[in-house]
């Protein structure tokens, strides 16, 4: 296994892949722009008549349920079947499973429904969908679930596909091979929908590495990672941060992005 | 009556309650990052399956009907309804009323149908509700209605709750008590959502002092305005305002707080 | 015809018009701020009980289509009647369209039952709806579809409406007389909305001139390419920038906007 997320980024700023995301209405604009500032084309749609349509064009789709309501999931599954009957990646962000029974049944509905390629959470999240015990206050997960490496890899071989349990550190594991990776700052946790933006950064990466999800969900982390401590630098507080973080993520230098990494 | 702004914001950030927001698409990332600067924790959850579940893990609820529409404003009186069940504080943001039928209605309504903790809106707003004239452009306020003390103090008694009128000076009353609050900076009015961030910010005091809403009510007005004011220096622009007010959010002294309360 | 851009913005922030606009989730923030900026009044609302009387209080309503779904499309096309019976113009953003046929037949749709005063789109967006080949990926336009100023001519004429067709150069037409504007920066197109931030501005001047709209459509690209151009100055990346822009609206010079036109 080699991760080369230099090359993976240069490759996605070729390609300028569609990414569609069917997200919450917290983060659509945030996510939206992190997604064009590193190199892809964003696109929100989730009316039942087009979402079909609509993925098939794109390179990767964003499933996430952090504001979600029966016709959003209704279009998250109608998107998501059709992805997988292309062939196209999935990502799924279970935002607050664990929280409400809504939000847990939800996402268990989904991964049930849909082949998720990448399941990105937090372990609060990932530990609730693999029946681990876990601590969740709201959307935010309070308490860690063990050690993280062991939930990534429980949840890979499980619910069989790619688990990315972000953190302090992040665990990405197919359940077999676990990758550790400490790339970010604390100040990504001081503003809220940096865990859906990575989602999405995971959906940019997946778009030009179809074969590979494993490495492109790390890669993804490390780009995002390395753009927040980029952004950390100079920032006065969590809404200058926040700016600079999308110029960050438009300045990463594929260039420098492998030897930046910091896998724990 | 003792304020201490200082005081309540120190133990936000010890206990980081959840404030569960139903509010509307426009200022939805604004509020929740301005209520994580703050100190708490923000979740936006509208679907009838799980507002009940969600309320009952906050420690209050906020109401706000700035893009209102049947379900969203059903969700509210459901949330609502199971705050009150649990003693939960609930605030109601009227956006708009005045403008159209359809938001007085609501807003009364919600008041019928759910006992509000703290009403937090702008003097065109509140005048309304009380059945005081007043002009209202879309959900704006363009015209003071007479005194906004005896405003206050008249909503607060008819209504039976904590008024909380904002503007360049703000009047907080309990219908008996009336606290004025003069700071902030004129820039706030240059960005949407500040209104709505004060109401997010009202409900992240009431957390932690569910046994005083009028007191919790304008602490949070002093906090808010304290950080507007910090945020202006400096900035050049309605842009480097909003960007400094969370920065100015977040870097809030618990230890000067108090002697920076501006009471007119 | 006689372009008067610095006039236009004196009577706008002198009259601080109403402008109601039913737009999409991801930038809804964007374009209130930076109807705000500007010197005009958003607001944002979609229900079918308040659309028409709501409407009737504003100078100008914007509708965009970029995440629509059924229900937001019964509210434009409400919204659409009611502006029409009272003689307010109606700008349409068909973002997307050419994309799905959903959001090419709404565009249709709207451009059928409403009298659309100007169109404001990208060239893809445009071309697909007077027929002309295009390529559409997503909600960005990858391709120019021929020459600019005939596609706008073609618009113009052919859906008897002023055509607002951006780009590197704009090009606004109302089938016969064609304005090109080459103000701007290559920056706008690195953050998303600025099209719709583009629409709101267009919305904003045609409010102050309801028996202009050819002009006024020119004029508030001018300007808010003129605002594109000051933010581009200084910024570090498309978040910098993006923060620069509501700087540079609320900035703008109405003594020196007419020099600055740049109009190609």
């Amino acid at each position: 296994m080699t991760l080369t997320p230099g090359d993976s980024l240069r490759r996605l700023r070729e390609q300028k892949p569609l990414v569609h995301q069917i997200t919450n209405y917290v983060v659509m604009n945030e996510t939206a722009n992190a997604t064009l500032a590193l190199g892809a084309l964003p696109v929100m749609a989730h009316a039942p008549e087009e979402v079909e349509e609509m993925v098939a064009l794109a390179g990767a789709l964003v499933l996430n349920i952090g504001t979600l309501s029966k016709d959003w999931v209704d279009a998250m599954l109608a998107a998501g079947r059709a992805a997988n009957e292309r062939g196209i990646p999935v990502v799924l962000d279970p935002v607050g499973a664990g929280a409400t029974a809504y939000r847990t049944d939800t996402a268990k509905r989904i991964l049930d429904e849909v082949r998720v390629t990448v399941l990105r959470g937090n372990a609060g999240e990932i530990a609730t969908l693999v029946g681990v015990a876990a601590e969740v206050r709201g959307v935010e997960s309070i308490g860690t679930a063990g050690d993280a490496a062991d939930l990534a890899r429980e949840a890979g071989s499980r619910l069989g596909l790619v688990a990315s349990v972000t953190g302090a550190v992040d665990h990405v594991s197919d359940g077999t091979r676990v990758i550790a990776i400490s790339n970010g700052d604390a100040m990504l946790a001081s503003i809220t929908g940096t865990g859906c933006m990575s989602s999405a950064m995971t959906g940019c990466f997946l778009a030009v590495n179809h074969d590979r999800p494993l490495e492109a969900a790390a890669e993804a982390l490390v780009a995002f990672g390395v753009a927040g401590e980029d952004a950390a630098r100079g920032a006065k507080g969590p809404g200058s941060f926040h700016v600079a973080l999308y110029d960050a993520l438009a300045a990463l230098d594929p260039a420098t992005l492998d030897d930046r990494a910091n896998f724990a």
